[in-house]
């Protein structure tokens, strides 16, 4: 049986559309996956999402909307009528992809399906024992580091990012680029420090995410000047962001799981200063597509060797490694292992 | 075969401990019930709750303590092991009660055995579309006025309580008491107004669950002599200050699900001043055991009543209705249908 004729239940967390307007990584990822596979030429995929949601492939929904963009919507609520709606179809599917954190997991012992669920980060160190009580199931990573030492995966898949939506420019621009969610694990504050360091100009992008934060750490830098912050920006408006950089800030407090911004910043030929924390040693070639460095001094000063960082090699590095292709192609592999060892199990 | 053989699984939340310490109606009622059947000869009931739970049955747990009882606890992770777990066990059990609201129903049809629930309330009017996703299950409301228009429930079983915690004092107290969450939903700022205008001493007992509420509302009354507030109580101390008390002041805001304080305060022979709305009318004998009312200036006014009432025949009330051996008895006819409707369905 053509392999790409299995039945395939991709399941998209519904805290935004699939793929989001804007800010959403875990939907985006599973949009890429989704639209992937069905560019390849999968035939029996089926996204579930939000009713709002934009697909090739089948589209199931329950949720009129993402429960962020409601208020009226209660988190706790949907997320069951989501979950538990994909776990009585199960039946229908040869395999469920869950892109949704740890509580399908809770349902995985119920159905007869095998549930590959992609970790997406240890969102906190309490949701670890959900992982660790249900560890015979199927796990991918997406980066080597963020790996609980106690699950056995099945690969590291790194998240592919659709370079469509992103373009190298005829030159460089001229600003450094802060670009996330506003909240101290990304290091906003500090990146408003490094470019003051450094001279340059800074605009800050992205949701905010802890208002405290912002308001006290990063709100005091911003002059709409040489600091600007002009709130969330969604891919084209990125690329049009990405236009303008000199180069992309990113000094990280919290260890990144993957860092999709660093792979979007490269992939529009823009290089990246990240602290080297997590997976950005495994996103950025150091010295080829950005720099990596441990203090905002040693940031302030890679703006001074960005130079040497060429936009081409960086497109180059992404389209390598971080495509969508690269990334469906591995979970292709994953796919198939797991084909393997449920037909050994039936044997 | 003895229906009393019948393998039970009463699911209780892990919010408390089973019974809870002070706090906790949902674990209260749960373990009402569990130690009512076990009383009753019931020879296979297990107790799902947490691990420091106490009961005659099995218990059954992999939560350690109650998640408002453990600063580290995760309530989504705490939740989700627990629901679980009984659905994972379904096979070893004839049935299913379920004292934890809308969750478990989003499992319930990947299982085969039949879950019960009691809704012990709608915490909320988003939560209606689980239950409606989920309306073939097996439902009871606790009473007649809190039911959704579009459940058919299997019956009304009033919540019953354990009258040997109780006792009718040698003769009335002289204080106004109000005992129940610190909320605007209880209307504790309420009986604050009606115990001045009636001229009484009032003592307010309970855990704070709403802190704005209290400090604005509630805390400007407390002057430490005519009005005093003790915090939580635990069933003895609820004893002792039933045994101070001239009439219970319950002038809710939100119409009452039940009512517990309700019942236990008739329970130890003290009448109980209520505001007319929800359930209050199916619990209080009107003029019998206490009075509805529907304003504060009413309510002032019925404490010049209190007479009228006999403590005797608020207790004599609660045996004949409010009891743990009705609600169980209430209980064994819920479940012998179900059992019934399952037979017939083999068929």
């Amino acid at each position: 049986m053509d392999i790409k004729s299995k039945r395939i239940a991709i399941l998209s967390p519904v805290a935004w559309r699939t793929p989001p307007r804007a800010y959403g990584a875990w939907e985006t990822v599973a949009s890429n996956i989704t639209e992937g596979l069905v560019g390849r030429g999968w035939g029996n995929i089926t996204l579930f999402a939000t009713k709002d949601s934009i697909t090739k492939a089948k589209l199931h929904a329950v949720i009129e909307k993402g429960y962020e963009e409601d208020e009226t919507a209660d988190r706790k609520v949907w997320e069951m009528l989501q979950i538990s709606e994909v776990m009585e179809m199960a039946d229908d599917f040869d395999l469920i992809h869950s892109n949704y954190d740890f509580i399908p997991l809770t349902y995985s012992r119920l159905i007869n399906t095998p549930v590959l669920t992609t970790i997406h980060g240890f969102s906190s160190d309490s949701i670890r024992p959900v992982y660790r009580k249900y560890k015979e199931g199927y796990f991918v990573s997406i980066s080597d580091s963020d790996r609980d030492p106690e699950l056995a995966y099945l690969a590291t898949v790194y998240n592919g990012i659709d370079l469509s939506n992103l373009t190298v420019g005829p030159k460089r621009g001229d600003k450094l680029i802060f670009l996330g969610r506003i909240h101290s694990d990304k290091g906003t504050h500090l990146a408003c420090e490094a470019a003051k360091k450094a001279g340059m100009d800074l605009i800050i992008a992205g949701i905010i995410q802890d208002q405290d934060y912002f308001d006290n750490l990063v709100k005091p830098h911003i002059d709409d000047k040489s600091i600007k912050f002009i709130g969330p920006v969604n891919p084209v408006q990125r690329d049009a962001l990405f236009k303008e950089a000199y180069a992309v800030l990113h000094l990280n407090e919290l260890p990144e799981r993957f860092g999709l911004v660093l792979a979007e910043a490269n992939g529009a030929g823009v290089p990246v200063i990240a602290y080297d924390r997590g997976s950005c040693r495994e996103v950025i070639a150091d010295g080829k597509t950005g720099f990596l460095v441990n203090t905002v001094d040693e940031a302030a000063e890679a703006v001074g060797k960005i130079e040497q960082i060429q936009p081409e090699i960086c497109r180059k590095h992404v389209e390598d490694n971080f495509s969508i292709d690269c990334m469906v192609s591995g979970y292709e592999k994953v796919y198939e292992e797991i084909f393997r060892r449920e037909e050994a199990k039936k044997k």
